[in-house]
């Protein structure tokens, strides 16, 4: 297998087979951030129509902004948990030496952890679960909470709590071994490196709370007796 | 520093300073086991106290069986991620060469994982994670299930979440490391690796399933209009 020089870290590293990207890297995180923002954007529309919930009967209070972005939020997770991270989990092995847009996509973020380039095991193992548990769950939270149906901020607090936690052992895993994945320039460890993942750890803190302060609601109602005997 | 001869796996692992445990491992899981009865046994015992909720005000359901056995898992979840893995959260640089009872126990589990002796870094992240979230969750976990808390449930979703995922990237990363640092004999590798960590797949998957099913029918109750408008 044929080498060439490769631009991860810790620049020693060794890449068998490795082939750089066919395309530059601001082409490959324009067509990441166009197409999370289209789903963004579409689950923002789609929550707009027919007000909270079933069909939009009237007297159905409409769903707020807040709400809306959530519905968004989730199609983005679904998205990128489901296509971006579904093809690491299974063609992270082949990555060094792929040449097609999602290998390329991974070819630039890998600049920022090159844990990507090697299929580290733990990034492998996490990544495998956020493609196949998380990112059909993301879809089943939207449609969940676009229908208003009972299980929505269970799936709204179990799909943020997994992000989380594994986004938590992502940065602790590179923080143990010394932040050595990355290319110390700014733009790939503050911007990729801990803006992006910076993202998956305050949303689904966010979303994990609401959903907590949700559920917590329902039960206060529910532990109530509904009949006082007096 | 000395080094003694050691019996973990791969058979190659280096391990300066390695002292042997003072304890034969018989006395090592027996103190375990004892301490995990005792907790298990006293949950048991307080969830059978005061009936169901509110000081065993007249009229209400006495605790069930099923309910009361989760009481004493909570209680036993508590001991172990609090005081075993906390030790190993904070100590783990130190346990080759150390000699407690807490270092015997870890020195005993090891011949089922090495990865315990070597501070490795994603079973560092993982139980740090687990001994500093998840025991004290556990122990909220516990008091809300004791005390009818409207968040009992939430509280007992997030820990078992928790521990599966964990769990679940536990066995992963090792099954991806080709399963080479487990004794491969049946004792260690199906008794100590498999059985024990198979627990903290299977019941929290249990609990967790019950956390949705309770939480949903609360959620389902509250999304219904209390007064119907004919």
């Amino acid at each position: 297998m044929e080498t060439s020089a490769h631009p991860y870290w810790p620049r020693a590293l060794a890449l068998p087979g490795y082939v750089a990207g066919a395309r530059p890297g601001w082409q490959c995180a324009g067509a990441v951030a166009a197409a999370a923002a289209a789903l963004f954007a579409l689950g923002w529309a789609l929550g707009g129509a027919g007000g909270g919930a079933k069909g939009g009967a009237r007297g159905v209070a409409k769903r707020s902004p807040a709400r809306r972005l959530v519905l968004g939020w989730f199609l983005l997770c679904t998205g990128i948990h489901g296509v971006l991270e579904g093809y690491f989990s299974l063609r992270h092995r082949e990555l060094p030496a792929d040449t097609g847009l999602l290998a390329d996509v991974w070819k630039e973020y890998a600049k920022a952890d090159s844990r990507y380039m090697t299929s580290d095991d733990f990034t492998v193992a996490m990544e495998t679960v956020t493609a196949w548990a998380w990112g059909p769950l993301s879809f089943l939270t939207f449609l969940a909470l676009l229908r208003q149906h009972p299980a929505r901020y269970i799936l709204q607090l179990v799909v943020s709590l997994g992000q989380l936690y594994g986004d938590i052992l992502y940065f602790a895993t590179e923080a143990r071994a010394g932040w050595a994945h990355s290319d110390p320039h700014p733009f790939y460890f503050w911007g990729y490196f801990v803006g992006l993942n910076g993202v998956w750890v305050l949303v689904p803190a966010l979303l994990l709370l609401d959903a907590g302060r949700e559920l917590a609601r329902a039960q206060r109602g529910h532990d109530r007796p509904r009949h006082k005997a007096h």
